[in-house]
């Protein structure tokens, strides 16, 4: 997993994490393991990993195959050098890993997305009739985007009362959402769409990502034109990013899709999922260990990254390296993988009681939400790190 | 009015429009114009306006009044450098004027609101129960934000048909909306709002602002998390910002609002707009002339610029030096000063009939549409430039 990293006095720099360390690529660069490669190691001295992923996947592969084989065999690579170059985690800070320009967020987690329905519109059908033929997706805010370990602070905003006159609060209803997010690794031009077939060469890796979200505001302000500040005040996403290419071991067949979507959304190949475990835990209070709270999968998302990146661009929008798109709230069909505490308390009417005694329908101030993640396959293992929050109490609003 | 431009074989670099003339001002600070008011003139060799802005409010005005003795006192000011720092418009290429980070679009044109209301839910109130709380927006797109002048291609997409299975193509319903762009012009932490009676110092200044739309494609995707591909293919900025003190003259009360909105959108004196003519000229196949097909006013905006800023913020988010904030279509209460062809034309239903004896629902292929506008008042007059663009035929899908 790639990440930006500093420790000590340094400089923050492009880091390799394996294990419980991290490789230090600036210093594995000084010392010239990519000479042979014509990799710039300028790239690795940058704060963000935009420069490394611009280079383009015949690099991502060359400098992927090299970091393995150093970290395989420490006589041939990193003897005598291992102190520089391999940092304890515990010494590093950790920052966002790219520079985003824009952030999109889909709606791809199709029982999410029934479970919406259900609550909200409990007498039509679950899914709205556009769902199965698009993938919905819709902007966010990329400034808010915070690096794991980022305490989120409770917002403020209009919440909706039963007389249809808004009062003026901290949300009552601060919820999380289970997600992964694609990081767009090539940039296409405004104006040209991307093929199906060739979208994942445009995907670098992927983090998971929590989309925070104010359940309350976001009720009273969505109509006509969406979420807006129920979900600009911060998103999580993990410090590191997992190329796509190490999660090929646990590529399956995607659900099936009915009706077949329209032919730009369709590849060569039927369309695939990735078979990730994914879990929530909630700390309360920020207790060490935490309670899981949903364990899920990612082949539970009804589109593939490839249709999300075809779909997105089919009207000539452009993606530029370091873009994150989200899958939206990956959620299984079973009550405990559920992807979002909306789900897990049916929108605050089944509330989770929990081993302290307590209970919650939504979030409360002092609790931390970890989101961790692993493909498994064969023997092998490949981790996806984690990313976690701990929810501030909001500003005291006097002054308003 | 700011910008960026080029001549000849010159890089890009800050250049204030006056008149037909742009005052080159890395030349000026070269020739140490602004040297007694300690400002770095480095910040006018720059590709975009945000170093100069991020600079602060007392810096703009301390040019903005430099500039005006330069070219108001050609004895003291320019005389002998004239050749050298002011450039004949016709000579400059013209470039995005900010490097924007995140790019919102309210909704605040409250006839525009209503008209849409009108087409779409005829059996209910037009406006839905949110809008006079809050001042309705959603994220868009920064990545194909375009200067004037850039070509806009015709986007394909999913359009609905009457049996709900949609089908693909060119969108049949490409629109323009006439908008302004506010250029944030101070950045806030995450987390900390911005109070309403401060937010007029996050506001360096005012673009026009053309936010394309396709009709179709967004009538289909937007349920339930608002416009995406409907948007995002492009939307275009004037290449001049007009600073926001330059329009203190055309301050006005705005509407009354009512009901009386939440106290963090009370500041200690009534909300404002400005009193600034806008006029929309379609240009049939690129003609010079062109038709005006709407006069408007920038007063007809429900909620105050302050107070679009103050609501962004509230929740904690944080705005950055560059970021637009577009207003949304700003359309007046007669079919004469409607700010979308989708009103001008209501949904397609009364074709505009133009003195070339063609007619218009929405945009053809070739079709320029250009956005004006100025304030008057007291014999003084400010221009806000222009933004154009002209429809160009879609992409062949044969690949699809």
């Amino acid at each position: 997993m790639y990440g930006i990293f500093s420790y000590g006095i340094s400089s923050p720099r492009v880091g390799y994490k394996y294990g419980n360390h991290i490789l230090d690529l600036e210093v594995a660069g000084l010392l010239g393991f990519f000479d042979d490669l014509g990799v710039d190691p300028n790239v690795f001295t940058r704060s963000a990993l935009n420069d490394f992923i611009a280079l383009g996947k015949p690099v991502w592969q060359a400098v992927g195959q090299r970091i393995r084989q150093l970290l395989a065999s420490n006589e041939a690579g990193l003897n005598g050098v291992r102190d520089q170059v391999l940092i304890d985690e515990t010494r590093a800070r950790l920052y966002l890993p790219v520079r985003v320009g824009d952030y999109t967020d889909f709606y791809a987690g199709i029982y999410h997305a029934e479970h919406v329905g259900q609550m909200f519109r409990p007498d039509a059908a679950p899914l709205l009739p556009n769902y199965r033929h698009l993938p919905v997706a819709y902007h966010g805010r990329a400034s808010s985007l915070v690096v794991s370990g980022t305490p989120i602070r409770r917002p403020a905003g209009q919440l909706p009362t039963p007389d249809g006159h808004p009062t003026f609060g901290p949300s009552r209803a601060l919820d999380f959402e289970l997600e992964l997010g694609l990081i767009i690794g090539k940039s296409n031009p405004l104006g040209e769409p991307i093929a199906v077939d060739k979208a994942e060469d445009y995907i670098f890796g992927i983090t998971l990502f929590n989309d925070w979200s104010a359940r309350d505001i976001q009720r009273w302000e969505y109509q006509p034109l969406g979420p807006f500040l129920g979900k600009n005040f911060g998103s999580s996403m993990s410090a590191w990013v997992v190329p796509l290419i190490d999660l090929e071991p646990f590529r399956v067949a995607a659900q099936p899709q009915e009706p077949t979507p329209l032919p730009y959304l369709q590849g060569t190949h039927p369309p695939s999922a990735f078979d990730l475990e994914l879990e929530v835990v909630l700390h309360p209070s920020g207790d060490a260990d935490g309670i899981i709270i949903s364990r899920t999968n990612a082949r539970y998302l009804y589109w593939s990254f490839a249709q999300m990146v075809a779909h997105h661009t089919v009207n000539g929008c452009n993606l530029t390296v370091g873009d994150v798109l989200a899958t939206g709230t990956v959620s299984g069909p079973e009550p405990g993988s559920y992807g979002s505490l909306l789900e897990l308390s049916w929108n605050g009417t089944r509330p989770l009681h929990l081993p302290d005694n307590s209970s919650r329908t939504f979030l409360l101030d002092g609790d931390r939400i970890s989101l961790r993640g692993w493909g498994f396959s064969n023997g092998l293992r490949v981790d996806l790190g984690d990313v976690h929050g701990d929810i501030q109490p909001p500003l005291s609003y006097d002054h308003h």
